[in-house]
């Protein structure tokens, strides 16, 4: 994570004040239920609700940390000079620091995908406006690179929207994955503590109680976890290859939006650079690469150890921070996207006529003429086209054995656009679901 | 894959005989839909069917393709060769090869997952099994690789248990991201071809019309597939490598089943080595490898370019018949396990009683003892097994201070197994939903 | 692998027969070191060379192995069928399997990477001539995709050749990573086997003895290996990008060789799809998935356990044999490569002049004009060429700003291709090196 | 990066600081090459120098850069504060900001390369001197954590040593693969520069000068860099791994060193935790993280593109910080590893003298006997020792045919460490050539 390519509030999720924040809530709803349990005194939980409103300090318990070498520890010894040492004394009777950093960990995962759930919710309007509003803006389907059939712009904006859409699903499937919390003690047998404590602490935190933990939550959760955002980034950067294309010299039928105040541009309008979606081609690869080491993390030795903690401190935050900005960056690149319709038309006529060539073959060998000769046909004009930059339905209507074949008004049929777009309601229709 | 490990039903999925047979439903599934429109004649459709018995020729059909140079093609003249040209002639009509090969792959995907699900229920009933079986159990929980609290092998099962529980749930998405089917003609606009005859064939696939393709379906719903199958994999090197620690010379709480007749362990009884388990490590890796490539893949070119094909002709037979191979080889183990009670409780005593010294040094301070000192009362007597292998609870009965603080019944207390199984049964209903 | 991807020269390194071939040559040499030591009789090292021009009869030695359930044991048995079981006795003597496996899976690699660097002499010859075809072609630079400033495709070609260049030092370095053997006995200790042993049997197959060994030679060298493949896979994807870029329809500064065979084409020569270079890039996403699982074979347990096993068993084929197969492949791409000169010229010049913009903003500030005067100039002739097409030289040499500025002469001389060019030979010489 | 897991001198490499110098170095150097070139004025590069020992203002830079938007016009403009606006004018003429930031980034790695390299000197050293400390310390020698035959403690720090070894040359590879420069200006033509400036700069920065680039140095180079990163890193899992095994409760024949100060472990002598080789463990899978996007950056659009950069913004600095804490933390847990001969000794004879069992029976054969007759003779006193824990020596001085078969003395033979251990001098001289 670099300060260039994270947003504040993904940022904030991931400081020590909101882990220190996370932990102490866990805290406290423990002591609730412990007393509740009648295992502690009433008057020692309710003590600990004194520091509700605490701005824990990050310094302080760093100097402690520096004494006890124990984060957790460190904490509850500054907890203690808020609410009173003997009143503060069964604060994380039971528990291990585990129970703690790892329900905290799930909390920010879940914080974090909330974010990334509105960010995709943002996306997701932009995509929809867009594709709305360029339903019907033609231009050339391309495979290969190559000119296929047309399509519509809007089309293309349609299933970055279903593509997106179900990584939305994908999403909230992840954050499912890892809303669960655990405060099981030691090998996590609930030896030292009631699993009625784990059940108030999660459900007062919004986290399901982990099944069965052995002091650390499962790691396969997590696995999933990092590697549905591997997709959601692999989409983001499908996306963004789409936008490049078009924002080529030779393409120009989109670009993203350039500020006038960026003086290289205004004195050389060819130089307008896709760099925002460059930007986030390579953003896919940072959240991408996170995948393998999640999923080398589920291998723990035994009850658990250690191994995963430094990778996961590393890419909690970093996946998420990336991921949050990325989606931000991509919405704002598509709801600016400067779109540029006669371009799509102008591109999709530098052979004019061309690609219509496979209809024209399917309508001859529909029409009788066999194969062969279909390909005949067309070839020789086809290549006229290609060669000259003649029109191709020009050549058609002169070709007297085409004509023959099928006559001028299906030849002229074979040229109407709304061919291809006739079902465009239809599929948008799928999509949007409305 | 090598035919090593791998299974005959999963490989049956990827024979060409099968994709083959998958391409004629599809092909005749599509005709008797656009007969149902009125697009082509009814006869044409039912003479399709005639070719439903046919085990179709893979040599004749490679033949022909030598020629043509396309694989469709070649299906498509080598099934005219049993349907009859002029019946077979509107076979085919207003699709293009890719509606073929990405409705048939992801049949294949649903077909492989169907097995995977049906591999997981089978180590999800030897989990199960093995779990109850050893309910109580006894084994010392590690965590670091170190000896820390009692639990049970019953847990130990239960963990994976629930953690294969949840790759069965994710099986079920994996399945049903990519149980979908496209007959949506070039660049999917539907030009040439009604929706309708995708929506049949679809149906008749048991798949979902894909809402919105693009000649291809998109690639992120194989990104998520692929990710899933590596998650298991993660999972599955997991159990194997808990294995793999249980069986090493020292430890020997349990081992791989190893029949009589393997002659080499007979004749020395040490040299059982847990080669399935070191061997479902390294197939967690192959399977695991899938998925950056898989990801990779979803940033196609515009509508489509066929980067992706390559990869997925690998990995997608590779990775399901791996998978399936490792699972069901994992059931095997899990069911077959040699499991070695005394062995676990050998271990737990290696330093007797030295496990219960975190519950006494909490038993202490909950005494009122201070901190430190009940610190320095576990610690001196603590050393003293360590060194010498005496009896834990003999040393602190022999200790004063401890004594004192404690009282002897309250010190015998402490060296009871059942506080650390009492909620055993809590995590099993939780485990088991029963 | 699957044999759509592969060229049998590669393939039959990894054929059965070649693995017997080597195995077989490991244990006859080892016979003769073993007999020159004097620790076996030199008549029975002698009559294992009996065996010397057998084909090994791979589907007798899978019977055996069916009843041994042991490889090794298996061919030893066969050999002994060959040589006779009494002149065979000696055969093997102190060795483990591993001595046999490891350094054959070594020779094999070893072999495979002189195919590789076979392959790449071919691939670098191919682009040294292309380069100096076209060292001339001018051509635009791009940088973002976006015109930036001439070029010729020599350079480009040039480009590719030094990063294919700086591969084959790679290759080659590779090759010397696993150039090694080892015959050291079980866990490495040489107990059973003199260290000589092994010094003659490398020294017979070109390899070097591992210094030191464990039963298995140390898997860094494999890590090192298959990611130097990972390297040279994304350089071929590199170039098979750059075509791919030269071929889209918008483009067409390149195109892959079409024979006129091939139907589709000559019908609809828009087209002309880059399905090979489409085809690179999925293979070489194939060759580096292979390098995280090298990569995490490398922490074998203490002295050897055998979870890389399987991982090598499809890696060591698989990302040989598709290199190999990439590297041919795009040999004759770039061989046959079609270049459209004139075509390269119609598009650097799609906004006459343009590209020169940045040129004539130099030259105004260099001839004293302010940096925000020099921008004004440049601008409001450059939208106009943006806009309308016409010629920037034309509008500048209309300015009569610019003109007092610079001169007419001075603006002609900005538009000369030769500025661009004039240190291509300075550029070849580095890279060809003559 | 976190700071928790990085060490300052690495971490100076990444700072803006460093980073302004360098590219102060770069335009400064450039200015003498163009002065001596005679295309500025010589004293326009002397005047550079005044800012020689200026320490750059990275606040006022970042100030200017909020206006200008663009790092490199930013540091451009604050270097004319301090040279002076006329002076400075000629710096940067002809280059590009790619010139400045690869270059940059080069002489970064380089440098993280050279603190690399002595971090692995520092390991080799502690390898080395725990080697010969340890070569006759006797250990049993594990295949599938199963024990297998006797080596020496020295072996394995000496197979650790040779590795390292290994990746000391990886490094140096790594550090020539990144140790070059390029001034070549837009597209890389040297068209706005001469090739002479670009060889004055990168001599001076102890580069070589990249014989073509294209604005942008060859990314192949730096997915080289990463994967040699990746390939250590393996390693530093490889030799953490063993640590982890050798620490654990039934093992713990090794154990990271423990301050007395920590608490936890002093009233809990069990409890002494390997978390500092499971934290490499971690660390490892970060490092390797990188190798994949890095060959997913080597291929660019055309002459350039910018999707590498945020993926090199993060990967630069983390793989080489971590690298470098991992090398450095590894190296203290091998000097201070606490080892114990002892244990290695009581655990070779958990079985006791069952370990020779294999050099019995190679015996026994060699003595004549069947393979059968061997096998089963071993066997039934090998079983012996397994359920009894008796002693195997004893047993077959027991057991008439086997006393036959091989003799007293012979059997006593066979039971000899030195056996074992006699080529260790051999292959310590191998490993450390001396």
């Amino acid at each position: 994570m670099i300060p260039r390519y994270s947003r504040p509030e993904m940022v904030a999720i991931w400081s020590p004040e909101t882990k220190f924040r996370i932990w102490y809530e866990i805290e406290a709803h423990a002591c609730d239920a412990m007393a509740d349990l009648g295992v502690i005194p009433k008057e020692n939980a309710e003590a600990v609700w004194k520091a509700k409103d605490v701005k824990f300090d990050v310094a302080r318990i760093d100097e402690i940390e520096a004494v006890t070498k124990h984060d957790v520890i460190a904490f509850l010894t500054h907890l203690a000079e808020h609410v009173g040492s003997e009143e503060a004394r069964f604060v994380h009777q039971g528990m291990t620091s585990s129970d703690v950093l790892d329900t905290c960990f799930n909390v920010q995962l879940v914080r974090a995908s909330d974010i990334l759930i509105k960010d995709m919710e943002g996306l997701l309007a932009a995509l929809k406006k867009r594709a709305i509003e360029h339903k019907d803006t033609i231009r050339i389907g391309r495979s290969h690179g190559i000119h296929a059939e047309p399509t519509t712009m809007g089309l293309t904006f349609a299933r970055f929207y279903a593509e997106m859409d179900r990584n939305m699903n994908r999403l909230k499937k992840a954050r499912m994955e890892i809303a669960t919390g655990a405060i099981s003690g030691a090998v996590g047998t609930f030896a030292n503590i009631d699993p009625r404590v784990e059940e108030h602490v999660c459900e007062q935190l919004g986290l399901e109680a982990e099944p069965i933990s052995t002091q650390v939550i499962p790691r396969d959760r997590h696995a999933a976890f990092f590697a549905a955002l591997g997709v959601v980034a692999s989409s983001i950067e499908n996306v963004a290859t789409e936008i490049r294309h078009m924002q080529r010299t030779e393409v120009l039928e989109a670009a993203e939006f350039f500020s006038m105040g960026q003086k290289g541009s205004s004195a050389m309008p060819h130089k307008k650079n896709p760099v925002l979606t460059e930007n986030l081609t390579g953003l896919a690869r940072l959240v991408r690469m996170a995948v393998v080491p999640a999923m080398e993390n589920v291998a723990l030795w035994h009850e658990r150890d250690i191994s995963h903690s430094s990778v996961e401190r590393n890419i909690g935050p970093d996946s998420t921070i990336t991921l949050d900005f990325a989606l931000s960056r991509l919405t704002s690149v598509i709801e600016n996207l400067l779109v540029y319709p006669q371009n799509m038309l102008d591109n999709m006529n530098k052979f004019p006529g061309l690609v219509m060539s496979q209809r024209v073959l399917l309508a001859l060998t529909q029409a009788g003429v066999s194969r062969e000769d279909a390909y005949r046909f067309v070839q020789r004009n086809a290549l006229k086209v290609w060669e000259t930059g003649c029109d191709f339905k020009g050549e058609l209507l002169a070709d007297k054995e085409v004509v023959a074949a099928l006559g001028v008004k299906e030849i002229e049929a074979k040229f109407d656009l709304g061919y291809h777009t006739k079902h465009v309601d239809t599929i948008f229709a799928r999509v949007f679901k409305d």
